[in-house]
């Protein structure tokens, strides 16, 4: 039995009290935030759980695992003291706001032998899965490119923009289904309720080997978005997060090229309309899933999906995307993880001395 | 009564023939094409219409007024040597391959006193028209941005890329909606079944004032999308335009910031939902309108609304949409079409000499 | 090359002249209405076509077929004159206002030689044919029941009802699809617009077997919706009409009920839900494919689809529906169409003594 | 505070846990069920809630308030048994499995002074209340007809068919917009997993003043419907219920007909065609409003809007449905909820003496 604590009761950190209470491996035994009502609120639903406002309580207290669900900003810190005492991590997506502090979460978290699982919900998503396992069995030939659009009216946050909020969620699910990692990140946009806050954003991702992923999200839009296309050479995908019953669907459609044809011959290129399948999709939570997943690597002593070195990819392509916005657009080239690993280790290491 | 002749029968001519030819003040007397079978079945359906493969003949025919609706490349030359035999020309979008030869298509009308329309089919939209008076009207507030998608499997063409063939679309009702012109361009893209010839592209136009409009243009997609949002400080609107009975729908809704909040105050923002209505829009055939428009200019002597001007203001923007494309997407600056019109014009003054 | 003549330009008529006038095996030379200005619009597209408003004229004329698209009342004797002038016949649904005009038909068409089609356009509908073959295939299972609804704002008729308009597709499939003919009808409804005529319709089959079927017809709706549900004991199935690219879903669900299970442990049944296909159903023009059909059966001298007896199948079940309306919405008993046409052939006989 | 013992924890009665739970105005004190499992559930999720399978101790317990949610066949007794330990007792629809129980404890609450209120939840929906009062604004114009569709596949139950399980809901919603009893009812449908058990129904209402409501309910579909049409004379409504965010669309639109006209001007009649709105509608738990509203009625001495006699009203059509159903369709006269209390009464009394 892991006994969790939680730290941060806004958006996130509620769903995961109920789900660890709902799990047959855990207690949540503590929660903690500053605002004394959402404290009153979780002790009315769940009246045996302890309450406080100071962390180093928490970190004192009858926990084994922490669960950091606060605002991109205190991450780091948190994760940080919550791994100096010994504590299992469970921090939300984004890891930490800088890929400096992911790795030194990293090196903290493998020297005191502890789990750091950062909350990828969407790696746990049978939807995604079915996905992944889709786009590798080769059915939908060769990948050509990814559109994903997460769209909303708000939930505006004030620590992050558009990009550190909404982005990590498709970055994630496009990194999974490609397999690797981007050599290229551009991003534009605009802050149109607060100009220091970017509220509309477009992303590219430009893969090896020519796969291209393209992001839009949007804290401004009538309606609530969650679609993704997947376009194949021998198949098409659209996953609509949205729908209930039929999230995803597979389109047997394409431009049919002859195998000998010289350019003339094959233009223009005929089409080919098949059957759409909609495969069916188990329903669980993707969060319940997620948070199985933490407290399966806890007492199993594995390495979770979403380690850290999967924070820190996510991280990087949100500071490329943040460069490539300051600077116009412009296509930035983006280091890989194991380079920014070395670099910031190398600098930790001198710090340390 | 105006005598019609149609150059081009491939995609767009034979919706012209139908349209013309149900249009009381025109008739269709003449067709042109280089393909027998085409002409056969122009034949076959109006078997008074006179059918030729040299559009010398057709220049030399009952002809008042030509349409072009050949591929693009050949715009120029055909639109051209009819203007020069003093006919009206309506020529299909866009106008040329160049802002410089719409610039001497634009001269030799003017000399000529003919009437020269390019088919921008949406600038005769019920919808657009419906949607330029709400924007015009304030309800939406201050436009905030533009995000436009069509896409559709196919129809690949072999003469242009997805960019000249789609985009067109959407830039003319884009510029419509937002009465100026853009200051910067960018786009990005790629060709995945003939890497010569981009078949997926986004487009970032940035207008005075911080209003932007996103458009992304595929011939590679599984399904239909012909969808237009867009979003204004008071109120939201998404333009379906593969729907059949709810074309437009508009959403009253949006951030609420109170008037004199300071920033602590006002953050995170309330949210404003409200109706949504759905008006009703006139099922007219948009190219009937616009065809009817074409008539109604040669026989009243106006100057139509998608004149050599308008095509030139498509074919700017589209040529830097191509610059930034070989420039990594990096954000060109448009010229505007005054200053082009000039600079060419001195050229091809001096070309005269 | 069969000559074709065609009587009512009304709603349906004109769609019949472009469909011959299209197809490679027929010339549309005749065309006959008592409007004048419906024939003036025929003339203005087909120039060449002789209109008249004398269907005497039409007889006479240099037709081998002809194609009855007039109201119901004026079926079977426009049909009859039709038949006696030796012509082939093709007439719109229903094919007569009575069960024995219909008989009276059929017998002169057998005694002429004539074919006599009926214009049942859903049995040479694409989507109804994959259904068709579905269910014999027995994927379905056995079929449980068929809920129908054809719904729309109008067009309200003068001579008809809403169940004689519209009801007869849905009969044509339900019949079609469960391979028989209903044992029982019943029918409710209401006339809101105008008292005398029933503007909405609830239709009840019982089929031997068990099997049932259930339609609602309307011209009081406000969305137009053409929409069937099958519902097997293996797999169910919706047909939407309306929808262009996705009429044909097969969902894999059902209940399932263990095979040796007493009644206490199948309670309650636990649910099968699997994968959902939209196949790929060709959109040729179902009545293209009608028109075509008659052309064959004329020159090949075949039995149409939808010949006489099964024009009669179909009013039969509407007088049926007909008789239950007055009776309050009883179940009536289904004559056989045999023991109909046995009872009015020997009254004919009778009457030609 | 209310203190608020509930019996049953199958579908409804964890609903109503929660909701009570969450309430201001109510503690949970006891929950009563027959299996231990259920009961360990709740332990699990409010472990200071008593549990107990024996109702004599929620009785006796500390409980000023008892939610029967049991099947409906033990909903006249547990009701029972709470009035006459003077509790107040919310019991879910249908009230009893016969009109005369209804009667009884309309009786017996009256007698008792305890609020008995019906879980007609849709008479709580705040999209019910805006059609309510949409209908009595006269926005609409005269009621045509109501059709209704309540479709699934499932939940099968084994108490009850699926006219008594679903049917309620819409006969409240219909009941509630038209203002009135019913005079007819009839009822057709089939059994096809259990013979015994009608797992289709179909329902007609014929209401005073020529309105008819049509109910079609399934536990034999494949997608989950909940759809409401009303049409007017003015406007028409849709709602569905799905639908998360557009529940209500009104329709500006119906057939025009030129007040003084005769029959044959008027005909055919012509279409007015004019904008459809959303309303935006709250998305209140329909069930805490219910919930809520039954605390109000406790502490103030109210009558509940879906009191008893609403009860009886449903029960009483459901009674003719049934009977309709055994006398295959027929319309049968529906006794006035007054006439069957007084008959009811009379023969309790003489019971009684």
């Amino acid at each position: 039995m892991v006994n969790v604590g939680i730290v941060g009761c806004g958006y996130w950190g509620p769903k995961h009290v109920r789900n660890f209470h709902e799990l047959a491996g855990a207690n949540v035994t503590m929660v903690c935030d500053l605002e004394q009502d959402r404290l009153e609120q979780v002790r009315r639903q769940y009246p045996y759980v302890v309450t406080t406002s100071d962390f180093g309580d928490l970190l004192k207290g009858d926990v084994d695992a922490v669960v950091v669900a606060t605002p991109v900003c205190s991450h780091y810190r948190l994760t940080r003291e919550a791994l100096l005492h010994d504590k299992h991590v469970l921090v939300e997506k984004p890891i930490t706001a800088s890929s400096r502090e992911a790795v030194e979460l990293i090196e903290l978290a493998e020297k005191r032998n502890r789990v750091l699982m950062v909350g990828h919900t969407y790696e746990y998503h049978p939807a995604v899965d079915f996905l992944r396992q889709l786009v590798k069995s080769g059915e939908l030939g060769e990948i050509y490119y990814i559109d994903a659009a997460r769209l909303n009216l708000g939930l505006f946050r004030p620590d992050v923009n558009v990009l550190w909020d909404l982005a990590p969620h498709d970055i994630c699910i496009v990194v999974a289904l490609l397999d690797g990692e981007p050599i290229t990140v551009s991003a534009r946009g605009g802050g149109h309720i607060d100009a220091a806050v970017y509220d509309v954003a477009y992303l590219e991702l430009r893969f090896p080997g020519e796969a291209l992923a393209h992001l839009h999200v949007s804290w401004l839009d009538p309606c609530k978005v969650r679609q993704i296309t997947i376009v194949g050479s021998k198949k098409m995908v659209i996953y609509d997060d949205v729908s209930e019953a039929e999230k995803i669907r597979i389109y047997d459609k394409g431009v049919a090229i002859p195998a000998n044809a010289d350019k003339f011959a094959a233009w223009p290129p005929s089409y080919r309309h098949g059957d759409v399948t909609i495969p069916f999709i188990s329903n669980a939570e993707p969060l319940k899933l997620e948070c199985s997943h933490f407290l399966q690597c806890i007492t199993e002593g594995k390495r979770p999906r979403s380690d850290g070195w999967a924070g820190l990819k996510i991280v990087n392509i949100l500071e490329a995307a943040n460069r490539s916005l300051l600077n116009g657009g412009r296509r930035e080239k983006l280091p890989s993880t194991m380079a920014i690993a070395e670099g910031c280790s190398a600098k930790l290491i001198q710090g340390k001395r």
